[in-house]
């Protein structure tokens, strides 16, 4: 049994590039407030986690370049609880580093890890979740937490669950992106979730599937975890840290460890998004009654509010300080700002990816 | 009979509230390209009126805030006929200014009066039906040309036309912008004529009408044209100014003179548009093979191409040096100036004045 409040991880990773040209690789998803208060996902995160551990039992993964940002958006985490990592190998190694100083910690820890750019609209839902998680987690199985489908979405990664067992049920197999038609069979059957990327453990029994699937990435973290808190620490991770095999943690990790019949989920139905793009963005705005009688949202500061006139249904951003005027446009997204625009379908919202891949192709990562 | 070529006088005002936030009252739409070249629609006035005139027979009435813009994009304009108004007082001032001095210089002259915002797809047609207004015009009466109609636009005045005598149709009346179902049953009656304000006449023959019918107007503008050229010139020209009546050419004098039987027009098909609005520029530069397959039309520097995807019937301006992008975007105005954005579907392109009008009410006068 662990002793005390959760560990929690917070991967403040990715760029999110279909709020794009709002979200960059520079000014990333996680540091913007969207839900229509002054908090940003990242903070919100933080706020919704808190009332399941401590501060000095909370961690936060972040790249080099928002180091910074992530330590003045959350000045109560205590410094040695920002693991910053020289460079991006993607969720396993991020979760790993974590799950290896907690271990060096309290070997006996529960661990959960969260993104830092989702969005709960039912915290108290959340937390309910999170702690039949835990107890799922008890006795050594790695625990997701499964979003109720609200759509046949194609977006997300599908869970396939086996019957409820007092709320827990085991995961069969991860599903990658369905088709539209594979979604819908998924909701039919009503034995599928989301794959919302939340996890709880206890960090040896993650640590332990790590080790067995994952040999060279686990006797690199490892390593750093020996060194870390001595005269050595910087140089063995910024030499180990290239080294590590760059893959996600549901391919590591989760999808072996659910063959071997380790993987359980609780579902969770807590208002969840991931707020993917704007067009979703727009939604959860709209449910938080932050749109106009037209339905349109708008999100600008009180000097620069927009002038709508005939307009419904759209996402209006304006971050430049220029004036925005829009007159007869119907379910469109505007996103302005300082160095670039958007204007999309909201159907399309998906597709910006293609947009930033252009521009990347006429080698204007600047803005990017 | 008049000897030489046409005194050519350009009317440079308005402001082109329409285009805003492209045109502005310190940036107005006749010092703009707009047609697909690299021309002005001042500079494309000033080229087609050059095969019916000389330099030194050719003025541009302006006001004082562009001046030195005109002076600049006219360099063969001689100064002395760059004529600068100490402050608006509508067309028929303007014009007034032009034919007395012109008058003074040659009492014989043939005059003609054209604005400086509009386009001409067919400048032989037009040379044709210029040529057919002075012919009209011999014998003193005040010509116009009339635009045949394409539609049943609502945004112009018509002339009410008699039977075609040798191409020259004597004008019953002006009538104001009509209804729809009013200008429909104009086109039905193929009597009807669009008024471009366009003017050919002797100027003898025009100073004499606005003698008759606005005697303080003319006295005062004979009184400048009396100092004209004299020590006394700017101080008559300021003192006298303002206080001329502040009316248009066609309430002041022209409808009058049809009533007394004076004015006649020729027909005009030469491809004229006044490019009123972002609707019809579309239209203009599609016609002119600006567009992409799709129906899109770009106004764009080359070092700032937008990136269009799935995007059609659009009409996309970028004057601000940032990127702009857009994705799934049908039938919509977007146009991005530094300080200003306009998003507008074009259907509305006539309505832009209420976002204008929006603006000032706001206070934003820097933004007009």
């Amino acid at each position: 049994m662990t002793s005390g409040s959760l560990y929690c991880v917070t991967l403040a990773g990715g760029s999110g590039t279909r709020l794009w040209p709002l979200s960059r690789a520079g000014d990333p998803k996680f540091l913007h407030a969207l839900t229509g208060t002054s908090a940003s996902l990242l903070q919100a995160t933080y706020i919704r986690l808190a009332p399941l551990s401590t501060p000095d039992r909370t961690f936060v993964v972040t790249g080099t370049a928002h180091a910074a940002a992530v330590a003045r958006q959350l000045p109560d985490l205590p410094q040695e609880n920002l693991l910053v990592e020289p460079a991006p190998r993607d969720s396993c190694a991020a979760i790993g580093l974590a799950a290896v100083l907690i271990a060096r910690r309290d070997p006996t820890a529960m661990m959960g890890s969260f993104p830092a750019d989702h969005m709960v609209r039912r915290p108290e839902a959340f937390h309910e979740a999170i702690r039949a998680a835990i107890s799922g987690a008890q006795d050594g199985r790695l625990m997701t937490v499964g979003i109720t489908p609200t759509g046949p979405e194609t977006g997300f990664g599908y869970l396939q669950c086996g019957p409820s067992d007092n709320g827990v049920m085991a995961v069969a197999e991860f599903k990658e992106k369905p088709s539209h038609e594979v979604a819908v069979e998924y909701l039919r059957t009503g034995r599928y979730l989301w794959n919302a990327g939340m996890f709880v453990w206890r960090v040896e029994a993650f640590l332990a599937e790590l080790a067995r699937q994952q040999p060279v990435l686990s006797e690199g973290l490892h390593a750093i975890g020996d060194a870390w808190g001595t005269a050595e620490q910087d140089r063995v991770l910024g030499e180990t840290w290239p080294t590590l095999p760059k893959i996600s943690v549901d391919y590591a990790v989760m999808e072996g460890a659910a063959d071997a019949g380790l993987v359980s989920t609780v579902p969770g139905d807590f208002g969840w998004t991931d707020v993917g793009d704007f067009d979703a963005l727009g939604d959860v705005l709209a449910e938080a009654e932050q749109a106009d009688p037209a339905g349109n949202v708008v999100i600008a500061d009180a000097h620069h509010v927009p002038v709508l006139r005939d307009c419904s249904g759209s996402v209006v951003i304006a971050r430049s300080g220029r004036v925005v005027s829009m007159l007869g446009v119907r379910d469109t997204i505007v996103v302005d700002t300082p160095d670039a625009l958007l204007v999309c379908d909201r159907k399309q919202a998906q597709e910006i990816k293609s947009i930033v891949d252009e521009l990347r192709q006429r080698g204007a990562d600047h803005l990017l």
